[in-house]
């Protein structure tokens, strides 16, 4: 999905990762908006991949919940959006993080609080 | 979007609308599961076309908000997932729907909720 | 707290529970209008008893994540309204809940989803 | 509801708002946890206050939704918390807030985001 949106990894450290994509006129819905899919997507993934980067080799996750508020238009003329995932809260069952969808000036797009299920290596008999 | 993901409306009446789509490879995320942004975006297909249809012509809305529950993995091999959004709750300035992710024995994949701002033809000065 | 707002445990049932509270005056906030809090636990007492009421004995369950999308407003004249929490899905480690809140007319005045973590008594050592 | 639960006003400037309370045994549920709506009375009080002190005169506003993730349970002994309400994004018909909660240490206890429908008062023909 991330190949097939055109999502590009741009950074990530250890609770945080950034990923990049520009809206096409392919992520047009039927109602000549950006499909808000596009931006959940690119959302998902940055939110995901913050969560990956503060586990230990073996722990596993997926994401249990997703809320994402829309506040700015997507156009395909826009150039490149960022979605920023950042982990708020880790123990050792779950994480809370957010994820922030902003555009080339920095203007804030869409705003994300995700929950991610973790499984511990150690806690699955591996 | 839709055409990228290849979703397909099935039926859509007042306040309902369901689409459908096959999870394939090209849908799966690194980590080796299908993208949840599938599953987001099927969902947020079928809530806004059943907002759609409750409005009048020329009455716009875009997703405000949207959250999504995961309840069951998606896999390529599972054949084709449905989408159903029903309208909970209309008045003249905001929608509420839900949004039902379904295998294709009926079994519950994901649940989601969404606000939907309306914006009527008749208040924008057409 | 159930105490303190006055809620009161109408019916339950495996997967289902109804509590109901009367909106007065000491439930409004500054601004004259019944505070989003009251709606927000009565929907959680129902919904978290919705999820016990599912559990074997020994079993332990918190709220993840809770989301009210608030559709009318309370007022102190209105009567009772009733809290009504029914289990959509579990499995062994989560279950997914939703709240309706109805005033004595059945009209919904505000519509919740939540996510309770539950510790199974056999695993946790006991 | 404020004054039922003992929740004081701690300070408010533009955008944000920061309300205190204690948990005390009147907060408990039947489980022997304080209740889920302390927490999110609490926030929602700061939420809103912090969309309030960025209105103009005879602007009014009205909580939409309002989604709670709890991160640590709340007890009777821990002394006070404190809901911390911050705008995120406004425009001229809804707000975002998010909402912490926090101990006297500083942890974070729950997190929370909104949106507010904002009536302006010139446009509602005053």
């Amino acid at each position: 999905m991330a190949r097939l949106m055109d999502i590009r990894l741009i950074e990530v450290s250890e609770g945080r990762a950034v990923f990049a994509s520009s809206p096409a006129d392919f992520h047009y819905n039927p109602l000549g908006s950006v499909h808000g899919g596009f931006g959940a997507t690119l959302l998902d993934s940055a939110m995901g991949c913050a969560v990956h980067s503060t586990l230990a080799a073996g722990d596993l996750y997926t994401t249990l919940e997703l809320k994402v508020n829309f506040l700015r238009p997507l156009s395909s003329g826009m150039g490149e959006v960022r979605g920023i995932g950042t982990v708020i809260n880790t123990n050792r069952t779950t994480a809370l993080v957010e994820g922030r969808l902003e555009d080339a000036e920095g203007k804030l797009c869409a705003f994300a609080t995700g929950t991610c299920v973790i499984r511990r290596a150690g806690e699955r008999g591996l």
